[in-house]
């Protein structure tokens, strides 16, 4: 277990948990949560022994959103004190959700209650979305004056379609679970008792049968392509990670275990094994 | 009520209704028409005292698509008249429906009746989609030997699926309420007297809680992200909205009026105080 | 029918179908699977007689992935044998999808049985999936220490969602179609016997009613704009297209006949008729 504030972090059977923790304040986040959960993330990456991640909240809620204690004056400054070459604090949720976004390891949101505000916004880059029953959910900035911030304008869209992201932003109101599972947003819903264990079935099941360098150039590539102009874009990077992994130790383990009809043991580690395979990419930088 | 020919225009309770309004010819669209609503999202936008926008036609059809009394001249001289420097005649739909998508305000489609052609082309770009369960829709292009227009290209696959969009469209026949509900083109169904009031019941919401230009900047975030190739451009965008928002008298008041748990009364104004959030970002223009 | 080795090439009622034909290897995907293919979409393209395409697999497999024989060498010389500047071999699932990608004519794929590797990843550029309710499906590559190819990085996260995408590629496991039909991967399940008739059904409505030349920019237009960042970009090309079909013999056929109530004959084709309408496109080369 990691030093930490505002988390949890812990590390078993190959899969991280990340537990938000602040339970007597709902686990609402402040710039020490943020700079801890992208610190948590950077030790995902670089951690072999991780082969999954999941990010739950400790007691009834999820995360209620930014802590309000200072009243009208939350957001006065902007979305953090971090200072940029623009002028413009980066907004915290967003520098979140970004590192998020660059995970080399899955992420497995386990929604275990309320998701308000940067609460559930924090949670589109993640690459499931499983929710307790008893879980509440709302997109509720213009109801503060604010707008949705997280990069949620990129994010909510092409999760839940145009329309369904508008009608949750427009509104603002908080919805329950099963309004969440109808219009996509969570992929199940599960008793409170049994989310973990569900998240942690997801996990297993990767980590168990996967070779974990072929998992993270997987989402390495959904993700970036999701944005591509063209699917020649996926072919130029699909056809160098072929040439990699095809040749790699894991991919003969892969093919011959499969053959073999045995448990497959892949050598390869995605800390010193993950190829590039991006001509020209580069990460657009904040401006 | 405004001096139209084709459309109907009123404002009720912060809602403009806009209704198609050539009931005898089940609302054809014609150059009229187009001009009429592109100048009614103007008066829209310019209005502080609209919240939000419904569109719906009069008498028994939405919008039959377009005037065929030229018969097979209707689409001789190209998608409307007006001349640009590209040599090519701006197709009327696309007009009408960049337009919309540039709208201020949300806008709620309250499709009453057979919406075929650009009658349902037109409705793409509006936030939310309702139907009433008599209507009809019909992308009916390929068998009077045109195109799919008004954009709905772009629009379509992103609103139903590339699967769906095509299927509907390479087939060109017309289906019933349930299929366009089952396919995702509409929310939801309802009984056709029920069909305005539901819209309002939506528009309402939005007019009563939220903040109208948190509302209007959501509106032009969510659409404009839909084609950016990564998060980080709703980055840049969320965090001078967070910053400019954050420090305004609405969000001083949509925070406190939460934590006082009372009605908020927000001060500012679409008209005077959108904030430009999209640093760089330029309008394509027709070429 | 044509002469191929991997493949059966069958032209009845405007409708080509193409079958995988290796039933005692359950059809792995081959160097000359791929060459067949594509030539085969050359033919299709070219033939006026051809409006649509079925692909669908010989036997009790559609496609069961890659041929493994090479067993642990399979994929060690990547993707294919094709020498690139780039100093990268293409990888042979995506030159099979983006030749359909850029096919003139509707594409369905009738998925019979097994649909593995790039048995599945090759359906992901057909219009529309259809399947047998004994089908089975996977996205394997993880768990043979490879990754998704054929471009279906770009492709998958579009028709099913990101979060779905991921949860089947990180997996690994072979599902069955009821989970695929869930999943939105494939439109509809059938019973064996019926999923040809099913196919031919769809098929036969595109080709008895609708103009083959607005069919084919339709598919064009549509995959096309699915990468746009705008929808002026649509506007653009349907403005083009609006005015050269508009002119066109097809136009006045389509109006007329539907006003007289009466079948249409379509004059136009597609082999020589097909107008650009999309201003400074260019297809992105391999790099």
């Amino acid at each position: 277990m990691a030093e930490y504030e505002q988390i949890l972090f812990d590390v078993e059977d190959h899969i991280a948990t990340i537990t938000l923790n602040r339970p007597d304040k709902l686990n609402a986040f402040t710039g020490t949560m943020m700079n801890e959960i992208i610190d948590a993330f950077d030790r995902t990456d670089a951690d072999d022994d991780v082969r999954a991640v999941i990010v739950t909240g400790a007691g009834r809620a999820f995360c209620a959103g930014a802590d309000l204690s200072a009243r009208g004056d939350t957001f006065s400054q902007g979305g953090s004190d971090v200072q940029t070459d623009a002028g413009v604090p980066r907004d915290g949720g967003g520098m979140t959700t970004l590192r998020m976004f660059d995970s080399k390891k899955p992420v497995i949101g386990a929604i275990n209650g309320a998701a308000v505000g940067v609460g559930v916004t924090m949670t589109l880059p993640m690459d499931i979305r499983i929710a307790s029953n008893a879980a509440r959910f709302g997109f509720v900035f213009a109801r503060r004056g604010i707008v949705p911030e997280a990069a949620s304008s990129w994010f909510l869209p092409r999760l839940v379609g145009i329309s369904q992201a508008l009608e949750w932003s427009y509104s603002g109101r908080v919805f329950e679970a099963d309004e969440a599972l109808q219009g996509g947003l969570v992929r199940s819903l599960h008793a409170p008792d049994e989310l973990l264990p569900a998240a942690r079935e997801i996990a297993a099941d990767i980590a168990q049968h996967s070779a974990p360098v072929s998992v993270s150039l997987t989402r390495q590539m959904m993700w970036r392509m999701l944005g591509a102009p063209h699917p020649m874009h996926a072919h130029r990077a699909d056809s160098r990670a072929i040439l990699e992994r095809g040749r790699s130790a894991d991919a003969k383990e892969g093919v011959e275990s499969f053959l073999d009809k045995r448990a497959a043991v892949y050598p390869d580690r995605v800390s010193d094994g993950l190829p590039d395979v991006f001509p020209g990419w580069e990460d657009p930088a904040f401006e």
